[in-house]
């Protein structure tokens, strides 16, 4: 019985030996990851991004601000905010009406649409117009801003700010009618952003 | 000293020591990957299918092509559609009325509720009927489809439309009156399909 | 050429390139590991809780109880359910109506909103406040509870409801005037809940 050398021959062995047990353990291994890959991108496109999206169609002052209240809250929660308004909704992005280059409908919509921002109805309550006085008294007692007011802090704050182009023309609205820092935009668009929300309205 | 030569007892003792230390190792590794596995399906029974629910309350035409107009769009965005309609947004899947088989006050209501979805009434700037009517011309000019066209848009395209049996109930209204090819469900299947979507909205 | 004895010298040696060979194997390994670590943990971020949020803006009879058949339905599929009552959804909470320490403007409104929960006028079909009565006599012959009892329904279930604080500055309601029972919150409140929720309506 002799005391043993390490030659380079018992090295390769041990190594030769190694590499196929290894190979056959990660073998196994690496499958179990793959399987965890797909599954994980699968979990990452599903996944929604920190942005809210909303959908305003109605028009008159109350629901516009509870919507300009949440576009503000979910940027100040630190979500990316887009609005897209559409129908009614569009009025909050009114800056003026014009008649030229109208049809006889779409002139006698324009006429019965409101002429800004701040003269608004509300949905309930209207009372013949002075409802909207009455809010206005309220906040300004309670300390809560005015709809015009949350519409520029929103805009401050970055909340962008998209017209729906098709339903500005069911609705006869022109560009030059709206105010000149809004983004334009369709359903795709609006459908695109909403699909990777946390959060989604309609309002 | 000798030359050593690679007999069975060596190899037996590399693999055996090798056996030991993968043991010890692979023991921790998949202990982390049991982990990963465990969190990764909690992410995958969180994450949403590709799909759009939307809960059709109202009954007027202006919300209504929105739905419609968002239906389509989330179809063209590769999502799976289904509109459950509830309370005046039946109004959209009606085909007819029936006073046979009704209580006093049902045959109220549905003397009331408009006579199909062409007749639809809009939300604001009704004037006595003649709102309808302006849209149609207003969309006729630019190309936009009016309402049943947009419903059969919709159905082609491969939107799935539910009446809520329960406020079928509410509102009494039977099933011949509703469109033939509508499925029905209640509170319940709207529930399991809007806890796993996207895009979810009440319109 | 003598028969081998395994020293410790060749154990040593084993071992050695052993862990030498899985150290390098390991490595990789764990970087990989680390990296679906790192992505798993952003999709948990970005996973939704089993929660369903309700925005509640509306406050006639037909969207509220659009809102608590939603709300007792979410329960009863396993989420947890929160309402944020706001703006014309307060009415759900009002228990009685002051005067006291109110200015003018608030008093005006606080007179014309209902008195209670059980006088709610329909948003549609409200024939000088006729049609209330006809949705409850539909409601019985169909075994469907009334606007009360849903709430209360609702309560019984687990259903959270929260006041908002800031509209109703700008509704002009008091405490006192909204039942015990609820709690109080405001639009960060409200955002908290929605943004890590599979279900979010506004209604």
């Amino acid at each position: 019985m002799t005391s043993q050398t390490i030659t380079p021959e018992l090295e390769a062995l041990v190594e030769r030996v190694l590499e196929r047990k290894l190979d056959e353990r990660f073998g196994e291994l690496q499958s179990q990851l793959a399987a965890i890959e797909r599954r994980m991108s699968s979990c990452e496109r599903q996944a929604t991004a920190e942005r809210a999206t909303l959908l305003v169609f109605s028009g008159e002052m109350d629901p516009l601000m509870a919507a300009f209240i949440i576009a503000s809250a979910s940027i100040a929660m630190g979500l990316e905010v887009t609005m897209y308004f559409t129908f009614w909704g569009l009025n909050a992005l009114r800056k003026t009406w014009t008649f030229k280059g109208k049809t006889l409908p779409e002139k006698m919509i324009a006429a019965l649409l409101p002429k800004s921002v701040g003269r608004l109805a509300t949905s309930r309550l209207n009372m013949a117009g002075i409802g909207p006085a009455f809010f206005k008294k309220v906040m300004d007692d309670n300390n809560v801003e005015d709809l015009p007011s949350l519409i520029e802090v929103a805009r401050d704050l970055g909340v962008r700010m998209v017209a729906c182009e098709m339903t500005m023309g069911v609705m006869g609205i022109k560009r030059e009618e709206l105010v000149d820092w809004c983004d334009y935009g369709g359903a795709a668009t609006y459908l695109e952003h909403a699909a990777d929300s946390k959060l989604t309205l309609f309002i």
